[in-house]
């Protein structure tokens, strides 16, 4: 049977777990590079982590409506829910994206 | 004896620990208060609040590099250190601040 993952009605979504979700160095880069390269297979998201590592951060973005996962055979894909988070909350992830660059 | 509030450097003010810093509904909406009124004191920042309540929350936003506390008397006045914020991550708190408006 396939894995099936809960993500948030748009209407769920609220910014401040959004917030923390984007809150820890890890969840960060994750985002950065889902916004550089569009849909990652989630073993790519976390190099050299420990599986249970990559999937605690990519629930927490998940149920806070940052990202989608989608199951394909025994991957997930991860993909950044942009529309959703512009609509909702306006220029945030660009902010948070344009920060991090200047940081790196 | 004044009291005295450390304050982060700017070079040690970091995105994740300012999104942390926002990422609670009772810090939002005193981040909120500040940009619409100024500097408060700290009292009116949490009303109907234990001072407890609000120092634990004012002392999180200030050594995240969000806010300035200033002694004066027996009072303390809180304000945005928004030239910070904005210098260090661009559109961030307007961000914020458009999306809790949205929100209310």
């Amino acid at each position: 049977m396939a894995r099936t993952y809960e993500h948030p009605e748009p209407e769920d979504v609220s910014l401040p777990r959004v917030l923390f979700a984007l809150s820890d160095p890890v969840r960060l880069e994750m985002v950065r590079t889902l916004a550089e390269r569009g849909p990652v297979n989630s073993i790519e998201l976390g190099p050299g982590m420990p599986k249970s590592t990559v999937t605690h951060h990519t629930r927490i973005l998940r149920e806070a409506g940052v990202t989608k996962t989608s199951p394909e055979g025994r991957s997930c894909w991860i993909s950044l829910r942009r529309d959703l988070m512009e609509s909702k909350f306006s220029g945030l992830l660009e902010a948070v994206l344009n920060a991090e660059s200047d940081d790196a």
